[in-house]
């Protein structure tokens, strides 16, 4: 088993952060990981619950790698009676559409006792994550980091001398069991706000209310994360977030950040104080220690785009020798105002390509606008994309297309758009009876297609919400954002053209629509969907296919349920 | 879709028992049965938790049937991220062992999404169960009864005027997941004594104990379970128990009962006050409506073998016109002494097949002496036969030993007796350290087999514990009990040849022995195991295959998990 390096907390005057680069040889490595996922009891945030873990740990390890090197993770899943699957964010799986890890779209889950090996190279620098992607495991726990280093002699448009990273997550004390129920029952039974913000998995929920054994505030689980930095220096901070529902905010104490990276992508730098950050989205910013080092500082994240019930999350920015968990004599930041919606549209605006990575979008071939809505399915909420709530089929779409099984899903495909014309986005969700779907969309190969997300109001009045939109198998380029409802006559003339930003996960704004431009040129069957896990159990999410004729031979190691029965000869 | 017409609570003065026998033609029928299993919240003993509900209900409906009779019951997993299996307690399979539902052991787990349909003919009179037979599934609340009628034109040896079912269940509050990763963990962590024992799906469990929304004692779902009855009447009660741990009795206050059936097999008939009941036995007993009928009687059920910290079970004996909720008079009754252990061997004795249906058992050809501990393996507690503790394979033994899976798990077979001689069963566990083992024993088919349970101190001082023993696949005969070590040189003489009666499940006491005797004639693979769903989780249990050669082709639906996968060609 190869050891990957992990770039440790702080080794003072040791090691520059490239190490592992320095060490590599010129061959592309393969990287070797052994997970066991179990569930255990866990206090992350000082209330102890079940989580899902990989090898004991929630957040799992972070994969560290080299661009062009091969990752093989043999996962065991001792879950007891429940399956699992793994999708690795961010990660293209050119020539590996099955290692995407989406139940229901390109593998049967993998069952309690049996052991699957995930194989696929990483193909771009940058900063990626890893989650669970069946039912609300991605909620339970299962989650982690991939950094992809660049290739030997290959230089990053910007400098720094540490490289950290920094998961948020949202965190729930019901089980995922019961949100699910909660969601599928009729009345519906929301997931609510969650208790708490972790950073790097630990967070802390105020015990005195609750009257139970459970919560231990002096749990070492749930002691802040402090993050030792060298006044003078510079950090380059990986934040990725897996939130489950929340929309979140960071920052840190009288220090500046200049964003760099955006899932993966080099961006044109520019200062914040505050990064908003979405579900499924990575950012790289660079940190100097630039403060008064006699002192910590707070970091600090929280709920955006909701109305917060949740407590801000803290970290410690210490500078050494300062004790690391010496708390800073401040009160922590709040964060922005949550519905400052203009604020963070002027984040997604100010993101563009770094000037010398510009990747020119050739032409669009095809447009889809998808009208994002809530609706009534048989009494239960759902979520809607041009009144088609997506529900995975039993058997695998990459399965049931590259075998034959028509009758596995919906051949008719869905729409392509929605009554524009007519449709009030203001208005209480005027669809109100949308049908539940395992249409998909077929895409032409190496076609260009832009999708336009349109949002809408709600079921309840005066309602719209943010949808961080994620795409498997292929970044895309995020060519605008507007109020209001899109018109396709003259929005384009807006897009941006010169330097889009590439990314793989994009923020629709309330009342809002997002416009984005991707190259169909990855064999496949690719899931593009909210990324906010309640939502896409709710069925907000489209599957596409495009080139998966050009798919090899299928592992038999993703079959075995639904109708890739019908393969067993026994 | 035939209707199963199921016996009403009450009907005055209009139907006899034995309708559905009357009207049924005298070919066999086919009951089809649709089931969508489901999690859902369900406050049985006024306490809101999670639930595995089969067509929203826990417990699932009754399967009624007449001898002969075919059962499809085609079972749609919708658990989200969840496996189910679901074992048909005390049918033989016969024809039908991929039908058995013991996951593991037959068959790979039915997955979400899929949709698998579980065949078998109910061969044989009586009553009998069904329930999940995966990870906790039982105690997360997947259980009912299967009530087979007589043939047309067949008499009981004994009569009565109605015919109900009494479901004896016991109840926790925290979830399966909870309790499995407790016993899974290091340190162990016990399941405990549970919440409240319920009678046909009711208890009540004291609001006042806890501090949550989640309790709310006027709940419906929890008023008492009421039995009504009219003055001079005789109920045949059918009373199963699906207990995940303890041990009951039962009894109806100042009524007697006779006992006339016992895992399907006619008793001769014996009164008794209270009937002992363990996890996975069922009786039938007769009951006469003769007491002063202007009031109600309790109905309970108390915890036995452990020192009880549940309260007693309760529900309601109604004489009509009586209203229906009125509560007794009196104070419940509270069942005989926990640690009587000699009452219950008692009546465990007392248990003799019917005189006119006596089966005499043919001479046995091999004696199994399996000697019950519990012990440390790896650090986890677990349970053991002659030193070692079940693991179930990735590929369910039926498939590997068809489809000659020779890796699929230990082909070495494990012992048929212990150390005897040396082995100190009083005192605490000698085997430290036993080994996790899938071993099965190969019996001769056709060839008759003696199996001895031999019960001893646990790892804890001055503690044995009872166990109820149940067999899959065919029913034994009981041939004796004794107390200490078993010895085959004399305790043989004292077998019970003459009119033993034949069950499927069994109990063995504190550091006593139970002889049992069955004929392995049902080619299959099947196990025999300790019907404490967490005993077996620890590896209380045997797997023995008998004329697994003349099985016939496996189906397909089967399949699918661990090394079945070889069998798929793309």
């Amino acid at each position: 088993m190869v050891e990957t390096p992990r770039c440790g907390r702080f080794f003072v005057g040791l090691l520059a952060f490239s190490l592992v680069t320095v060490l590599n040889s010129a061959e592309a490595k393969t990287h070797f990981h052994k997970w066991e996922l179990k569930y255990a009891f866990k206090s992350p945030d000082c209330y102890k619950k079940l989580a899902v873990t990989i090898n004991g740990d929630s957040p799992g390890p972070t994969i560290y790698a080299q661009q062009g090197d091969t990752i093989v993770v043999e996962v065991n899943n001792t879950l007891v009676t429940e399956n699992v699957a793994i999708h690795w964010h961010g990660i293209r799986q050119r020539g590996t559409p099955w290692s995407d890890g989406t139940e229901g779209v390109i593998q049967c889950p993998i069952m309690p006792g049996d052991t699957f090996i995930y194989t696929f190279i990483v193909d771009k620098a940058g900063t990626y994550l890893y989650h669970a992607h069946y039912g609300m495991q991605l909620t339970a726990g299962l989650y982690g980091f991939i950094i992809v280093s660049v290739p030997d002699g290959v230089s990053q448009p910007f400098a720094y001398n540490y490289d950290e990273t920094i998961m948020l997550k949202d965190w729930y004390h019901n089980s995922t069991y019961e949100q699910a129920t909660g969601l599928s029952s009729i009345p519906f039974g929301w997931v609510g706000e969650p208790q708490s913000l972790l950073i790097n998995g630990r967070g802390r929920f105020n015990c005195s209310l609750v009257d139970s054994g459970l919560c231990n505030a002096t749990n070492p689980e749930c002691s802040p994360y402090s993050l030792s930095v060298v006044a003078g220096l510079t950090y380059r901070l990986r934040i990725g977030s897996l939130a489950s529902l929340s929309a979140l905010s960071f920052e840190i104490e009288n220090h500046s950040m200049t964003v760099v990276e955006a899932d993966g992508n080099y961006v044109e730098p520019f200062e914040t104080k505050n990064l908003y950050i979405n579900s499924g989205e990575t950012y790289s910013v660079l940190v100097t220690a630039n403060q008064e080092a006699t002192r910590n500082y707070w970091i600090t994240t929280n709920v955006v785009g909701r109305k917060p019930s949740t407590p801000t999350g803290l970290a410690i920015w210490n500078y050494f020798p300062v004790p690391h968990d010496l708390t800073p004599p401040t009160d922590p930041t709040t964060g922005p105002l949550w519905n400052d919606t203009a604020s963070q549209l002027s984040q997604s605006r100010a993101l563009k390509a770094h000037h010398d990575y510009v990747q020119t979008p050739p032409d669009s071939e095809r447009l889809i606008v998808l009208l994002n809505t809530q609706n009534l399915i048989d009494g239960r909420n759902r979520w809607s994309l041009n009144n088609r709530s997506l529900t995975f089929p039993a058997t695998p779409y990459l399965i049931a297309l590259k075998e034959g099984f028509t009758d596995a899903f919906d051949q008719n495909p869905p729409p392509d758009s929605y009554d524009r014309e007519h449709y009030d986005i203001y208005s209480v969700a005027e669809y109100v009876s949308a049908n539940a779907s395992n249409a998909i969309y077929r895409i032409g190969f190496n076609t260009t297609v832009d999708i336009v997300l349109q949002n809408a109001n709600t079921m309840t009045k005066d309602t719209s919400e943010t949808h961080p939109w994620h795409m498997h198998g292929q970044d895309f380029w995020v060519l605008g954002f507007g109020d209001g409802k899109f018109n396709p006559l003259n929005d384009t003339e807006n897009f941006n053209f010169a330097d889009p930003i590439m990314k793989n996960t994009v923020p629709l704004y309330p009342y809002g629509w997002t416009a984005l431009r991707f190259r169909a040129d990855n064999p496949g069957v690719w899931i593009f969907h909210c990324h906010i896990e309640p939502h896409l159990f709710l069925g907000m999410g489209i599957v596409f296919e495009a080139g998966v004729e050009k798919v090899g031979e299928l592992p038999k190691s993703i079959m075995g349920c639904g109708e890739t029965k019908r393969l067993i000869n026994p």
